[in-house]
């Protein structure tokens, strides 16, 4: 039965995050019930990060299985097609080994979360930033987000209801710029806890408008306690932007074996 | 009489345009309906480039002159108060001289234009690029926007209800970049025809898909016909983003006034 790996868009205004729930509508949902629509198969699909409500992806990855062999550019066009009116789109669809699952496979993800920092609300961006009015200080930002860089005990920047096996992770990369009125944030690690991006830029963001010196950040790390550090920051501001695979998992085992067929233009 | 100048950012998606009409809600009236829920003045707003329907805006500049003087912080907050809900806010408001006039005054007008080109449809973006799903070659789009550059009678690419004097412009800059799965148009003159910028796009999405070689641009200015052309790009991918005026034009005419008055924080 061939395998399908789906390269995922959405808005996540307006849904109750990826995972199928019993109310809200999720984009787990409308993606197979796209796929039921023209296939007639009910297929289950696994995504590489099960996002929250609210929370965007341009880089999210799904996988599924299908009786049927579709031609890739059928599969991703027909699944766009029955996907509309919800803000979710294919953007690439590739045949990927048995081997291959979208969450289990994956040895690293990036997110990226943009805080909207003028007075003025959000207009083109509403829904898609968080709206910080106040002057934050990039510099200290920066300096506090190199204290959390590395491997750590995160359990002070969990959610409570996070389901992982240990809360020590190694945070490769968190780093801070300034584009035009907005800061962006980009976090990535081979995986992350439930909340920790969203938590770890609330407490940044403590410490960018002079609540708190960077050096907190130490101290709310040895605390291993979720009231030491900052608030949730709102999901609207965060965006799941790559998902990262070992090189060569496009091939079937057999190093004689290319890719079986990827399509992105 | 106090003049204030406000910089002012929308999502047109929605909006009926600019301009204040008998059918449709415009940027003009939500904003003027702002400004007298505080102030309880019926000002009447002049804007630098009255936008059609659905044309977005980073960097629109409008004026209107209000009897009380109003502390800028206070007239800012409490305009992007009375706009909620809608998607106009109110970047800046600064106190100008009562010679300044947010259209008349103006040297130079910038417009972005936003092109996806991707199979995939816009899902973050939508409503505010257009979609082009086949490939578009960037360097004949280039070669072609040369042609369009300098001093020269638009006619054919002049909407037939632009009730400009004279079709002879001078189009200052019209480059074209490839950002991610974007290509971005920008393009800067003294002033536009009505429609121009849309036109122009949609003639250059004419030759980067090979319907057109780049030369037959100076055939389409020499024809001075709209037919010639291409047809006009939508409003969706096209925005405002800066409005230029003299330098100095915040000053009240002698040499020693300083700025009255500025508020971008």
């Amino acid at each position: 039965m061939p395998r399908y790996r789906f390269d995922i868009e959405y808005d996540g205004s307006g849904f109750a995050g990826w995972q199928r729930q019993e109310n809200g509508l999720t984009i787990q949902q409308v993606m197979e019930e796209a796929i039921y629509a023209f296939s007639g198969e009910a297929a289950v699909l696994h995504a590489a990060g099960r996002t929250d409500a609210g929370v965007h992806a341009t880089g999210q990855v799904a996988h599924c299985d299908l009786v049927r062999e579709w031609p890739l550019r059928i599969l991703r066009d027909a699944t766009n097609f029955h996907l509309r009116p919800h803000r979710v789109a294919v953007i690439a669809a590739v045949m990927v080994p048995s081997t291959f699952h979208a969450r289990f496979s994956a040895i690293g993800r990036a997110y990226l979360y943009r805080i909207l920092n003028r007075s003025a609300p959000p207009v083109l961006e509403r829904q898609r930033v968080w709206h910080v009015p106040s002057p934050l200080n990039l510099e200290v930002m920066q300096a506090a987000a190199l204290l959390l860089t590395g491997r750590h005990d995160f359990t002070s920047f969990r959610a409570s209801q996070c389901q992982a096996a240990s809360p020590i992770k190694t945070l490769d990369q968190l780093s801070l710029s300034r584009v035009g009125e907005e800061i962006r944030i980009v976090a990535k690690a081979r995986s992350f806890l439930h909340h920790q991006v969203r938590n770890m830029v609330g407490t940044l963001k403590q410490v960018g408008d002079g609540r708190w010196p960077p050096e907190r950040i130490s101290q709310i790390l040895d605390a291993c306690n979720r009231s030491a550090a900052g608030p949730t920051a709102p999901p609207e501001g965060l965006y799941l932007t790559e998902v990262q695979y070992p090189p060569g998992h496009l091939e079937d085992g057999g190093e004689s074996a290319g890719p079986i067929g990827v399509l992105e233009d």
